[in-house]
């Protein structure tokens, strides 16, 4: 679990190239490389501006790694209701 | 990092046994197998059972998926503040 989370870090911060946010550029380009499996819409980028907006908590324009983990917190929601979705009774 | 984020859900799935929520005993055995690399005093149940409370934001006494989502927010945090620790200069 632990390498898990540090996945999540290092990923924000080598997105970040350093700096305390994400740009709009960079969040598009960590959108599009990470989440392209679990998320639709991926390839459209007024989408994920859209997404970003709706994150971006202190309206700076960028993502800061607490509004970045809220979006793995929706992400992990996703997953653990898909996870626990009854499979379609066997017919 | 998709992998990640799964790790993650399925790791509180595990353990909450099916349920929705952590009961306190499945909360100690999870911090004790997981965070005992990235946190202090997981060897002390009282202080696991002090981070259960302050996690326990609608006091059921129960650990749900949100709150546990808070926790790894938490840990994430302390990651990537080590990570951005400026090493001790060489001398």
């Amino acid at each position: 679990m632990e390498s898990a989370i540090k996945t999540i870090v290092t990923t924000f911060l080598k997105s970040a190239g350093g700096k305390d946010n994400l740009s709009p550029k960079a969040f598009q380009k960590l959108v599009q490389k990470q989440f392209s499996g679990v998320m639709e819409d991926t390839d459209s980028s007024a989408a994920i501006m859209e997404m970003q907006k709706g994150l971006d908590e202190n309206s700076d324009g960028k993502v800061s790694f607490q509004e970045y983990l809220t979006l793995i917190g929706y992400v992990a929601n996703t997953m653990s209701q898909k996870h626990c979705e009854p499979k379609e009774a066997a017919s």
